[in-house]
């Protein structure tokens, strides 16, 4: 089999991940990158050596910059089988177009909504229903967090409701624009967003979701209450959440004690950019009484969704079932979980 | 009716508002407060005018200072009627024991457990439980925070199961010396000691908690989850919620996003210290879908207590009801919800 051409749009904390997770794969290869403005970013896609793509409009910023583009947008893709278009939130109607048009299929993240592609993606819960379709979604960091724990959980238990509160990192590492510094900032339109995302995966369950912005820049954390479907013990969950892919256990008592300790580890494991994939529950944290689940899970929030952009491209280019992507992704992105 | 005599044991965060509270009602008095080291803190008590006592073993440390304690602590406990007992956590049945033999009444702090005294208190839930007794316990900020809402929809609703996950600030504004500084750490021991506290107040409610301690100093959040005993709607909760002592609707329509500035909007207010006594609801974060209510409060950690501790002390001494307390402490502390 041919090696799957692949184009990434947009290299920004998502872009430049999957550029980076796409390119350790041996069944696909990155044609091209796109950036829309050169800066840092750009010039170490150049050194990465990254054939660089811009927007028509702005190949002359590129060539004042120094940098000389590989060509157009338009022209990248010509040259792909499909388009991970990982633009700022919204503009994806606009590149939709364009890909239909050139007959590409095209992944499109969390910041689109769902009604964009009528379909989204995660590898856990559901990669089958991206199989060969021309346009999925990968949602985002907060529900592809949900959707990993409670996906198996799900399977396992039946569950009938889930409350959820996500404590949400203020800004990425490498933001200095948002905040708040020093406060607590809740997003009093009820319900956020996440419930229904992780409904156009799993439709059938009962979830509310609430989010606290906070200061904070490294994961986001989250707190889960679900009622079962009948009584279970701590020890059948974490045996769950044990089995369950892209899913680490970490204890507290063994000194994670904290999203900060979580991501010192994640430096330690030598990974690219120090990011941690999966998404990270505290053992300690989880408990059943009666039928009622709690836990804490951790999100890392520029990189959990990365293993699932490489599966969705396989789905959507046929090119294995989804426990084989998930096993050939996880090798190759250093996940043992 | 003479005044009633105020010890303060303890002048830290708790301690030194609540001698300034107490200072400001007409039917008591602030006979002295005990601080441990002398400090800054000290000097300013000295300044405002306070009697400041010292444990025996220090009051060397105080004179080389250059600061003359008013007299030791057991001193202070001979000239008052009831005392404030600020000190920090867990150093509570040593006092206890002292005021016991002395005969005088006592208030211990959330820091210490329910067991101490075998009784807790909280203005609005159970005030008449403290009528005369010579032990009791003002709640925790976050124990207070929930009574003050849960306590008024309660009565309103019935509330057959609650859960709430606290967003808790990591160190007061003034400290230097906790973190997280730029992480989120779980309290992984569930349940977290808010649920059996606010238990130890209102015994027949079903409450669970889970908490999160983020780097910020100003306040904590909490996001509350309640099966309400029948249906209801967004309008009937917040009539309760408007109609509740010592809590505080605002809008983040009107400006009031986040916390950092509830605290902006409490220094405008020209309270002492720029303290928010109420608990803050955010209008708009108010949710009821069929009988499941959602909201979201903010919690001044350094304050909300104070008024709590005034009308503890009314409640013990029989100077006064519930409401008629409430009214005075309000009105001497400018509270006017």
């Amino acid at each position: 089999m041919a090696t799957v051409k692949v184009g990434i749009n947009g290299y920004g904390t998502i872009g430049k991940r999957v550029a980076d997770a796409v390119r350790k794969q041996k069944d696909m290869e990155v044609v091209g990158i796109v950036k829309a403005h050169p800066n840092y970013e750009t010039r170490m896609a150049v050194q990465k050596g990254f054939a660089v793509y811009a927007p028509a409009e702005n190949v002359d910023l590129f060539k004042e910059a120094g940098i000389e583009p590989a060509g157009t947008v338009d022209d990248l893709i010509k040259e792909v089988d499909i388009m991970v278009d990982c633009t700022p939130g919204n503009v994806g109607q606009y590149y939709k177009d364009k890909y239909q048009a050139a007959g590409v299929k095209a992944i499109f993240e969390g910041g689109e909504e769902h009604s964009l592609t009528g379909v989204s993606f995660n590898s856990t819960a559901n990669y089958q229903e991206s199989w060969g379709v021309q346009f999925s979604r990968v949602v985002s960091c907060n529900t592809t967090a949900l959707l990993r724990t409670l996906g198996p959980l799900d399977k396992a238990f039946r569950i009938e409701s889930a409350y959820v509160t996500i404590i949400r990192r203020a800004a990425d590492p490498g933001d200095s624009k948002t905040g708040p510094v020093n406060g607590l900032e809740p997003s009093v339109r009820l319900p956020t967003h996440h419930g229904p995302d992780v409904q156009s995966v799993m439709p059938w369950l009962n979830i509310t979701t609430m989010a606290v912005k906070v200061s904070t820049t490294l994961m986001h954390v989250q707190t889960v209450v679900a009622k079962l479907g009948r009584d279970a013990t701590t020890e059948e969950v974490l045996a769950v959440l044990r089995a369950a892919p892209r899913v680490r256990l970490v204890k507290a008592a063994d000194g994670i004690k904290s999203t900060n300790q979580i991501m010192e580890m994640a430096r330690d494991l030598g990974r690219d950019r120090s990011d941690m994939y999966e998404i990270v529950v505290w053992e300690e944290g989880v408990k059943v009484v009666g039928d009622t689940l709690y836990y804490y899970q951790a999100v890392h929030q520029e990189s959990d969704v990365i293993p699932e952009n490489v599966d969705c491209i396989r789905a959507m280019c046929k090119m294995a079932d989804g426990p084989a992507s998930v096993a050939q992704t996880n090798q190759a992105l250093g996940i043992d979980h």
